[in-house]
């Protein structure tokens, strides 16, 4: 693990970091904040932000403003690469919502990417244990969350791992990915054209077959009404009927003249980090 | 005016303007951000943001985290471009330190700069004039503050131009231009090789000719103490020494553990919007 810059921030630290991931099998990159209440390798509760296409590891760390907040509430934020790069896949950065900046935190089934792009077991596995043993996570109090592909990745792996993702929030998810053009794409691409794979992979398929309410003190999601991608991709309504039809608590909040954009996820970040602290 | 694209931001609108400018001889681009009480029309105080060196009209709406505190004292932020674009000098791209990005807010009076490099009347003149025009900006309160070059900006416009500027303030300014690599290699190149024409655009220099303190209600700087430029090239102890020298009120703060970036200024974004808030 390699410290590639460090910066002073809000009485923490930023840091920013490289690794040879084993899940990956290539270097991957991610940003930590390190909150005050770290300093002295106290240990400190953990929230995962996962981005969407076309980030990296430092979209969120300048963009959401979420340093402030978490200072205030003793969070680690971490917030790992979109997709694995330097694989040398034929094609790997021809689009730009699919390949590289494009992993959608699933584990591939599908040559060539079945060999590197295995975001989920990178994300859930390997950097949650990495940033719970050599950084000062708590293990037991990780909560995660996410924008547009990002929330998807956080509705679904906190669904595929409760032992481990305690609290989850979404920014404008891709909140039923088999039934939009984005989601289509990456999991033929990924997972083969057997549209029964897919639901592993759907927050709102995976909540439908829920016994219960997996997060019973319930789930935050916003959604600008402004969002250019709303109607053709997002589908937070199919979400929020899955969570009613299996009892689960959501807040589904829709604001009105706010876009897909981080001057939205800057405007909400204070409520989201404030629904993680309450729950870890 | 043309506007390129808006957002909604904490209850505002973050906008992207694009326009012919007469001060530059160009089209300039600039970014506002509207609070919530200029809705409907209202008049509402102005805060100008100088960025730094590289810098555009956008790096300070995406990185500083602002607009929450601006929303919330009902202030009105813009931040112009570095610098003239287009203008076709040679030579203008081949250094990030002079040139495009890089106008260091002056009136260049040597060729071939001082037929587009004019930033002083630009953001003093122009653009004064049409944020509290066009734009909901109550002229008669205004404040100035910026990064770095935009700090050296902040400082030598509100001295040049007090019955404009009411307020002002910076992170980790070139307080001292004339007395460092980055003003001589701009103020040669701008000014031409007369080091006594300078001293006007020499925020210290400036200060040590004031008759009594220009802004009696203070000025606010915040230094990082581990910036990679501080002994090099910004100086903030001469200003602090003219400041005491002439009776201007300075609170100078010097940050252990913070740079030069955006994680320190985002860090204290908040008490430099109050600093205005206050004065305004």
């Amino acid at each position: 693990m390699e410290l590639i810059s460090q910066h002073g921030c809000h009485g923490g630290v930023q840091r920013f970091y490289r690794h040879d991931s084993a899940a990956v099998g290539l270097p991957m990159r991610f940003s930590v904040f390190l909150p005050p209440q770290a300093q002295g390798g106290a240990k400190v509760p953990v929230l995962f932000y996962l981005a969407g296409l076309t980030c990296t590891e430092e979209t969120f760390m300048i963009k959401a403003g979420a340093q402030r907040f978490a200072a205030e509430h003793g969070l680690m934020l971490v917030a790992p690469d979109t997709s694995p790069r330097g694989a040398g896949v034929p094609g790997e950065a021809d689009a730009w919502d699919f390949g590289v900046g494009a992993g959608f935190y699933v584990d591939a089934t599908e040559a060539p990417w079945s060999r590197h792009w295995r975001m989920e077991s990178y994300v859930a596995e390997e950097l949650f244990d990495l940033v719970t043993t050599a950084l000062p996570g708590e293990a037991s109090r990780v909560g995660i969350f996410g924008h547009s592909m990002g929330g998807h990745g956080a509705l679904v792996l906190a669904q595929r791992h409760p032992e481990r993702f305690r609290s989850v929030s979404a920014f404008a998810p891709i909140a039923a990915p088999t039934r939009c053009p984005w989601g289509e794409k990456a999991f033929t691409g990924y997972l083969g054209g057997d549209r029964g794979a897919w639901a592993q992979y759907d927050a709102t398929e995976l909540m439908v077959r829920q016994q219960g309410a997996p997060f019973p003190a319930g789930i935050l999601v916003d959604q600008g009404l402004d969002d250019q991608f709303l109607q053709s991709q997002l589908h937070p309504d199919a979400f929020e009927a899955a969570c009613q039809a299996v009892g689960q608590p959501l807040t589904l909040r829709r604001h009105s003249g706010y876009d897909h954009g981080y001057y939205f996820i800057s405007t909400f970040i204070a409520d989201h980090i404030r629904h993680h602290a309450g729950q870890l």
